[in-house]
């Protein structure tokens, strides 16, 4: 191996961990809870930001830009969004460093200190309804569909790389609609557009709901999002999508008129993905040989590795490499030749294995007289040799193999993940092997904060489809009756 | 006209305002010096992004993310870096804000201080380098050639949109390299990437050059620069490549370990160019109708405008306009049809000159009845009927045409501005009237200084290629021996 990994059976925390790393997706920072994204980790997120970027635009939306900063003064006018961001933000107050008159070094300059403190966004409906007051008078200005891509900031204590950092990269889409209706119709398009990422992209079966009040987006009236499930048997929540309402309307004072001529507040809907995605592609795929890639986000999807003892073997190979690489690369697939002369070849295998190339290639002089070559798929590490002609189709078949088998295989492990639970007895006795727990609830606040309390676990969402779940029972914890299932589970 | 937009010979500086503002590129916002770019500004911009990005991919860089924040006493590591960049930064100092115990809203958690304050990054070189110490041990680790595309903040007193915000967006690059040899080298293949950018997407001439010691990069050994001459008279700085010697490396004590198994300071260096270049556009080449892009960067190419009195011709010519993108498109050109129907033809003829639009068609009754278009192209403002046959290859022309024709009006100009001076007298007479000052100097700070302080001019570079200043004269100011000419200039 190239670089050992924990196994997942004896730490899966710390074979994440592992891999991150030493798959060289991104590493801490000096600065506590912010990331460096590394190289190879960042041209994954940018495969996932180039075919978000094509979803949102064919649904017409359009990017814009706001500022990182918001007035400390913005955050309090709606009032449940305050509550949910202000205990984690980084405040700016000063706007100048200036030499420590005390010893080496600089220090704050007192005597320039904000007149209003500055919040580094930890989202951006409040700076960006403050701008939409400006762009919006009648209904022609209607809808204002715009997503942002940016740098955000949330104060948490207790870190992970890509699950939960300081600083994250997101996407953040902030919609303006005339009507109800239109704003909800929005927020689903947008789930779905998630949905349909994860499960044709990321590989990721995904469960579509709606959140319990409790675990709304701050200021939302509904949200809506996309549940996975990890090898662990925990979920991860891979997006969401808020219905607003008129809050950040009335908290601005965004009005429209509308073709009778009355004026009315705007309706809106935000939704984001953030560089967690890259965690769910790490946690749902990945084996104890490292990363798996879906073939649709691997940076490098064909790696060809030559093997050879004398310098004219090595070049009669790397020759025939270079001619099957052109071949595949007008396939339009993404391909290295790892030509290293100072490592091994078993070493490069691990290594490519590690950092989850879907398809490895090998030649040796055998394969090279006998016009083969040695083709090794990651998903199930099985080797074959195949013949050099044709080699760009049937790569291009593998890697469509590859995808739907990935997928495949994580919705077969989720389906074995969900199961009914119908007695509180039960719920406490299966929470902790992890899964989905399908469940019936009475409705309230108090019995999910209550079921949280005793077992860490949560409504991870009311479903809208994959899961049948209407029908009658009875709440596993206080009895009372119940018109459909929602999902429980211990989540990251 | 769509919108009163202030003629240049009147105010050439409100003009750009106007332009930045009513063509819909960006706005002031709530936070002060921080802009919104609106979505078709941010359009440009992200045609910007993916054309240089693929020169840097093309030239072996990789893209990365490091953190937002740097911590304080980074930046005092390098004696020049702090002087060049305490006086103007964001700092972060508290991780919290709590309700207000004194009235409404909420204020800064005084108990939530941060040990050592955060400086929101107003360039990345002191963070990366601190990184890259974890990256390098061997020579076979270098060199790193790494691009960010991020956003930074200087706290500029007085900001212009696009050309100085508090906030903008740019990419830099870091490289690490075994050598200086190679280090000066990717100094210069980057300044040179940015010289083929500007004069091929942006249709800007610029010069290249060196920036005098005065003017470079605060912890910098080098300062290559691309220097534009804007309508007014005035040089704007648009993209810099700096060699940075092995200041950082000594500073973050980034060592490798040489062929010879010998310990060596790593060579380094940094390259940016950032939304100013919005501004760059803008100003080089808009006229009193408003901006005139180049068709390499318009997010729209071709404007399609119904002429119609009837339902009938207008869905008669709706029809065909949709066939007739539908070539366009397959040219890979990007067409808009603009359809509104609640305002006339004029008034979007003059919105999308305001625009910059490339190329307009109009199609009229005559026209579907003729088989012909009306044709009108930005920069010149001339109109021709054309047959619809082949409309594809001659659009495809017409743009190149355009790409061209901007350029080659934007050189006569410059060269026109730029011109020898040979005295102090005449230099004083002449620096205000702008344009580039062909000039001899003593080569010494206190020289440039003074000239500075009496006529604002500055050294903006001294020159690599773009013009002949090799030759003996005396200095304009002292009148000691000079062996080169260099470019002074009032700027931006």
């Amino acid at each position: 191996m190239a670089k050992e990994v924990t196994k997942r059976e004896d730490n899966y925390s710390q074979w994440y961990d592992d891999l991150v790393v030493k798959a060289d997706l991104a590493e801490r920072s000096a600065v506590r809870g912010c990331m460096v994204i590394k190289p190879y980790g960042y041209a994954i997120w940018e495969k996932m930001h180039e075919v978000l970027d094509r979803m949102f635009k064919d649904t017409g939306h359009v990017n814009a830009y706001f500022p990182l900063f918001i007035p400390k003064s913005f955050l309090s006018r709606e009032a449940e969004h305050v509550e949910g961001f202000a205990k984690e933000c980084a405040v700016v107050t000063h706007h100048r460093l200036m030499a420590n008159p005390d010893g080496p070094g600089v220090v704050v300059d007192p005597s320039a200190k904000l007149e209003e403190e500055l919040v580094v966004r930890p989202t951006s409906e409040t700076i960006i309804w403050n701008t939409y007051k400006n762009w919006i008078t009648s209904w022609r200005d209607l809808p204002i569909l715009c997503n942002q891509w940016a740098n955000v900031v949330r104060w948490e204590m207790r870190t992970r790389l890509f699950l939960r950092t300081a600083e994250f990269l997101w996407q953040e889409g902030h919609t303006a609609h005339a009507t109800q209706q239109e704003a909800i119709e929005e927020t689903e398009k947008m789930v779905n557009v998630y949905a349909d990422f994860a499960r044709n992209y990321l590989a990721l079966p995904v469960i579509v709901g709606h959140k319990s009040p409790n675990e709304r987006f701050a200021g939302a009236l509904d949200t809506l999002c996309i549940e996975a499930m990890m090898q662990d048997g925990k979920a991860l929540q891979a997006g969401t999508s808020h219905f607003l309402g008129q809050n950040f309307a009335k908290a601005f004072d965004v009005q429209y008129t509308n073709k009778e001529g009355k004026q009315e507040y705007v309706w809106a809907t935000s939704w984001g993905v953030s560089t967690r995605l890259m965690g769910a592609l790490i946690m749902a795929h990945g084996d104890d040989n490292g990363l798996v890639l879906p073939p649709k986000l691997a940076p490098i999807q064909v790696v060809m590795v030559p093997i050879y003892k004398s310098e004219e073997e090595h070049s009669a190979i790397l020759a025939k490499m270079e001619e099957l690489k052109a071949e595949l690369c007008a396939h339009g697939h993404t391909v290295k030749i790892d030509d290293r002369d100072t490592l091994r070849p078993g070493f490069k295998f691990a290594e490519w294995e590690l950092k989850g190339v879907p398809v490895r290639i090998a030649m040796g002089p055998r394969d090279l007289a006998g016009g083969t070559v040695e083709l090794a798929r990651r998903d199930t590490l099985e080797k074959v040799s195949v013949p050099q002609d044709g080699l760009g189709s049937r790569i291009e078949e593998l890697l469509d193999d590859i995808q739907n088998n990935i997928y495949k295989k994580a919705l077969a492990f989720r389906d074995s993940k969900i199961r009914k639970v119908d007695s509180w007895e039960e719920f406490k006795n299966e929470v902790g092997k992890g899964g989905f727990l399908l469940c019936h609830w009475d409705g309230t606040k108090e019995t999910e904060e209550k079921i949280k309390e005793e077992t860490k676990a949560t409504i991870r969402c009311i479903p809208m489809d994959s899961v049948v779940c209407e029908e009658e029972g009875k709440c596993i914890y206080t009895g009372k009756p119940s018109h459909r299932r929602v999902v429980f589970a211990i989540s990251y």
